[in-house]
């Protein structure tokens, strides 16, 4: 068995990636990508997510805005993964024709599991053909006006947005956190000192160059994690909000 | 460019795995899984996830009773991937020496984002090493008693189980809805009438031989639907209950 395939090798490349060439990506490309979305796993079979491909510029640029990353208004591939319980709701009422089913934080659960790994195996699929791919977990800052960009109805929720194009950088793989912090057996472990545990990490942290910022080094991950603490956007913060009014049933206790 | 490549036929040809021979899932494999797991694209770097390797066999039928899936136990490899603000919230603790910070449903989401992409990258390498794959969405049956198996501390949220093996069945590939229905473009649709939509597909379901109820026909897609509807696990629809206990502060208004 041959632990370093190809698959694997590129798997363990991975980098996001900022800035593409202009040369687009083919509506052969999307469709083989739609189709590796649609082939992947989904809780039940129920395939409860939908994406939505944004070739307007003016819309794209109104994401970049939500995003606050100017660049994602130049990706030549944008795609936005929704939670989806509309589809299977509507399906549900017009079998049942009943009323009284409530759509709940299970099928949110479930709707939004399905959106992440369909990105992922088309992050996969894109790599494999040598196309860089950057994940939008940002066009959640506002997920009210990703909703209202969308025209999301009921039962919906944008989860994660994809950028995908041919590379136009080549950053460093970014140092990550060791196994042995976030890989355990049978229980979870819970450390007496992180910071002492992640100290060469942190030090890798400081020695890795960061493209986004014209080559500028980064803050060890204690100090970026600190950071991060203090400044968290509300209206992300306060997203829960907007899963209720979509229509899904809290059911809080 | 190659759409056919090795990795994207294997997307493509995705199959729950249920039965797995006796043969192990070496270490050295888990080893890859876990560093392709490692070097999946995470949140703001943040690398909010942990994964819990089950290999006590007493742990792992009990996990299969949540599951209500009796072969879970005989699963050779079985992870659990958890959401996990612990760590980074012990982290700034300690840097910060504040006791003030809150973890919010912002910092959940991202989370469980990068819980469910870093499963989907180990499902795409264990195929790509013609291992079979079986998601569990089921330890969210009763989120509470995955929480205490796994003495799951604060801030952190059980997202999804993977059973992993070498597979001993082969399961026809199952019909899944066309994209016309789940791939849009700029804004999302809304079709009058679900069931003429899904008509070709509700027929093609029905010819289908679903291995788990000993060669049995399933329903048409939209009958699984309408029963599903009728049929849902109260401690899964009340979920949110438990990730509010775990720390995650809602700011529901």
């Amino acid at each position: 068995m041959d632990l370093k395939n190809k698959t694997i090798q590129t798997q363990l490349d991975h980098r996001s990636i900022r800035e593409f060439t202009n040369e687009p990506v083919t509506d052969e490309i999307v469709d083989t990508l739609m189709e590796v979305a649609r082939r992947t796993a989904t809780s039940s079979g129920m395939q409860a997510y939908s994406i939505i491909k944004i070739s307007d510029p003016i819309l794209k640029t109104k994401i970049a805005e939500v995003c606050k990353q100017e660049y994602v208004a130049r990706a030549p591939l944008l795609l936005i993964f929704i939670a989806d319980q509309f589809r299977n709701h509507s399906i549900a009422v017009e079998k049942n024709s009943e009323s009284t089913t409530t759509v709940g934080m299970d099928h949110f659960f479930q709707a939004f599991t399905d959106a992440c790994i369909a990105a992922q195996n088309v992050v996969t699929a894109a790599e494999s053909l040598e196309l860089g791919t950057l994940y939008l977990g940002s066009i959640l800052n506002d997920p009210q006006e990703t909703r209202d960009l969308l025209k999301l109805p009921k039962w919906t929720f944008p989860v994660v947005g994809l950028a995908i194009g041919h590379p136009n950088q080549e950053p460093q793989l970014k140092p990550r956190m060791g196994n042995q912090l976030k890989v355990f057996e049978n229980e979870y472990v819970c450390f007496e000192n992180y910071l002492s545990e992640i100290k060469s990490y942190d030090a890798e942290m400081q020695e890795y160059y960061d493209l986004r910022d014209t080559n500028q080094r980064l803050d060890s991950f204690s100090e970026q994690i600190a950071k991060k603490a203090k400044h968290g956007l509300i209206k992300r913060q306060e997203m829960l909000n907007l899963v209720r009014d979509q229509g899904f049933d809290l059911k809080l206790r």
